[in-house]
């Protein structure tokens, strides 16, 4: 893998720059469409590619690991082939999840055991078992496996969780680099920036990382319940540490205004399930405003969907037969807003870069920001 | 509306043919996939077009009706412009909507009383009223309000029903004729012949219908729990009535080898919620037989979803991919599968026209049907 920057922005630490795969080139910044379990929830690859022109797709190891299994995914030669994406996959390394199932899992130095939220059988996730279970995934771009604290961790329990997380981040390079691809294409290895909202944390984590000199480096534990202004706060201390000339992975984060300004701060790399899972409740980004589809007031309004036309549906479809769709429970409704919104969040990050590159980020962004919390 | 035969089968009643509308020609025979509530579950109409390649659809007036109701529908100018199909549209009546609702309707002279399934409503369907109703739905094809007797009726009953719905039929037409298209295109009204599994009341009604010289003319009422013998008889008895210049529409059937048995028989028309219904279950059809793409059979089987490529996804995924998205219960897995199987009843109908054509369709219509109802 291979990051080169094009532009500087002069103004604010916004940069303009191309990620190189063996599965083919990122533009960057890029907000990559979230994948759980080896597909975009509702769309198909043709339309992910033609009309969301996504570059770059998550995969998320622990959904792959349950369903479909390592077994499935080894026979089908990968990822790539299973689920018919031939561009670039980044997978995630579970830890979020893993997390997440709280009551479900119990830490130890090894690492954390699990029971499936599927069928509660027991496994094992420990850094070297994560770094091989994404090889056999074969994702482009492979993750650390961290720890992520709560938003609201004090401060004891963020610097322990964060001790873990180096030890297994030193664990997992280890791994990584002892180990090869299993299939044609080479494979990188980000590790993830923790240390809650604490300043010197994030300091020592991103120190840390920078001095592993990885083909890129992420930034987790954001987004997870922290004020907004902590999250930039964060991003702003660990962006002046890690290296410039690697690209900056903001995981998991977040809405099209988070996106403008952390891109503001350095940071190249996106995704989020936001405009997937918001579109399949109705909720559609515009660069207007966000609107509901539910709302009443769209039933005889038979004007686009968006008139910005960010794919072939915003033209085609009105807003009143959208929420015809959502209110009779159609599946094309989901369908339909998931596109939408992918689309919209390409434009975003395609526009940003043009503006960059134009030396126009800095006032677009704030004219943007204003924009595009509206609701309509 | 115009229709044109082209080629008459020697050695069965098969023909092709060519319908005109005002929305475009429609090559026949034809199978027309069923987009209930202004949708074709699950499909947006691009991939309708270019991946299924459907040249008419359906709607049903009864769900229109209740949603997005009719003043929504009026307003975006008929249904064409509200779900952004341009080509041919066919409406049924509604009547085996409202029949099906058993407890919550009430059979008169004037026409059929009912309450919504969704909100319990009070409504009225009368032949009139049925034919105003798809004056603003604006379809292309609109249908005669019938009563549709369930297959097991006795000959008193389906008389006595036969008698109403030929009044019904009556003022239908008359209304149809006195009124116009609020749109810029031109309508049709196509009479049902019903009767039951009754030869004697099959005739006198198709007798009657003939009599009418309309456009196009329907077979009701089959396909409703009879045996699969007497549909074919009754098809055959009618068919030999009804005029031979006009196309033949046998309603809500059925499998693909229904479709061809009935293509031999002389019908043009088809529509069928199968293949989306079962398509979004998890069950495709093939030229070699059915796949119940659930089957642990599958787990492992890394070949296309089908060879035969009928869709650019039959190829493009696998039947290990499909199964895993049915398994995971993503909803990836009803889209393809419904395009799949509407894509596989395309070429089912091109197929047996191009049969037809060539004079050779006796001998592969008997060589299909034994392929094509196999379980794999």
């Amino acid at each position: 893998m291979q990051y080169n920057v094009e532009n500087i922005c002069g103004e604010t630490s916004a940069r303009a720059g191309v990620i190189t795969t063996d599965h083919g080139k990122i533009e960057t910044p890029v907000f990559m469409p979230v994948g759980t379990v080896g597909t975009v929830k509702g769309i198909h690859v043709n339309d992910l590619k033609e009309e969301t022109g996504a570059q770059i797709i998550l995969g998320n190891t622990y959904h792959l690991y349950l369903r479909p299994g390592l077994e499935v995914l080894k026979q089908a030669g990968g990822l790539h082939r299973f689920n018919a994406w031939d561009l670039p996959i980044l997978t995630d390394s579970g830890g979020y999840q893993v997390f997440s199932l709280s009551d479900r899992r119990k830490l130890t130095r090894e690492g954390a055991e699990f029971r499936s939220h599927l069928d509660g059988s027991s496994h094992l996730f420990s850094p070297e078992r994560v770094v091989d279970i994404q090889r056999i995934i074969g994702a482009d771009i492979t993750m650390a496996f961290d720890e992520c604290p709560p938003g609201d961790a004090d401060y004891k329990y963020a610097l322990t969780s964060l001790e873990l997380t180096h030890q297994w981040l030193k664990r997992g390079v280890e791994h990584f680099d002892r180990t090869g691809p299993l299939y044609s294409h080479s494979q990188a290895f980000f590790p993830i920036v923790q240390g809650a909202g604490f300043r010197d944390l994030r300091q020592r984590s991103a120190e840390y990382i920078a001095s592993l000199g990885r083909e890129g480096n992420a930034i987790g534990g954001l987004a997870v319940g922290e004020p907004e202004e902590v999250m930039y706060e964060m991003i702003e201390v660990v962006n002046a540490i890690l290296p410039a000339n690697r690209p900056r992975y903001l995981m998991g984060v977040g809405t099209p205004v988070n996106i403008l300004e952390s891109i503001a701060r350095g940071v190249d790399m996106f995704d989020c399930v936001m405009p997937t899972r918001n579109g399949r409740n109705g909720m559609i980004f515009t660069q207007q405003g966000i609107i509901n589809l539910r709302n009443e007031k769209w039933k005889h309004d038979f004007s686009p969907l968006d008139d910005d036309g960010h794919c072939s549906f915003d033209t085609l479809y009105s807003k009143a037969y959208m929420r015809h769709l959502f209110i009779a429970r159609e599946m094309l409704g989901p369908q339909i807003a998931s596109i939408h919104n992918l689309a919209f969040y390409r434009w975003l990050v395609t526009e940003a870069r043009r503006q960059i590159k134009n030396n126009t980020f800095l006032q677009w962004k704030n004219q943007m920001v204003t924009q595009l919390a509206r609701r309509l």
